[in-house]
């Protein structure tokens, strides 16, 4: 028995699979291999709800137009609720849902091995710029 | 020194910080959030070394351009190594180093995620799509 994936699978009723072209799982999995998404949840992770000038101090760098829209398709997507509180100005703040929970985890870990691995990474780059120059390599 | 700085960097543990517009682990953050690293990453974490075309077989829909891009970008970050055999023709194979394998995991659950909550998500948009519809609903 080749249990878990199977089991997996089985319990999802319909098999999704990204490797197909067709299937809309590649889609879904293209919206979140994006790093606004992985840093909007990192960011909600560690709180409760988050205001949208707060997010966007935490992002920093990003972009309105990009922060507005990343936040909008996680919220159509059912990963971050938007809630709308009638104060002057109006106060609107983002969570996640137990869905985006559910993805925190991963999100979190991406982050974290970014952060983690980019002494290798840059020692790497820098030894295979050094290959590369190097007379007689093939690359 | 180079290579000794980073390799300081990485013993010393410097923190990196992708919430950081300037922190190089931002840039390395959206280069692994992509979803033919995390196929590739994906395909090459259940065998032991593949060869060129069976890779672009694996990624249904790929463009070789793009498979070429994001398997030179990844040799280069030390995530993937290419060894050249002198056959007739030559033959190209790809496999994880150590460093690869250690992102293998997180993107195998990237992949693993959307598959797995591919319906809930279809459900989400529908809602979504119904609420936006509906008359009078602030959104």
């Amino acid at each position: 028995m080749t249990t878990t994936a199977a089991q997996k699978r089985a319990r999802a009723k319909v098999e999704y699979d990204a490797f197909l072209a067709a299937c809309p799982s590649r889609l879904l999995l293209a919206r979140i291999s994006d790093k606004w998404v992985a840093l909007i949840l990192a960011a909600l992770s560690g709180q409760r709800s988050m205001r949208y000038s707060e997010l966007s101090r935490r992002l920093a760098g990003v972009s309105q137009k990009m922060l507005t829209q990343t936040l909008r398709s996680l919220e159509r997507d059912g990963l971050v609720s938007r809630t709308v509180t009638a104060t002057v100005p109006v106060t609107v703040t983002y969570e996640l849902t137990g869905l985006g929970t559910s993805l925190q985890g991963v999100m979190c870990e991406l982050k974290g091995w970014a952060e983690a691995h980019m002494g290798e990474v840059l020692a790497n780059r820098a030894a295979h710029e050094v290959a590369g120059a190097a007379p007689g390599v093939e690359h």
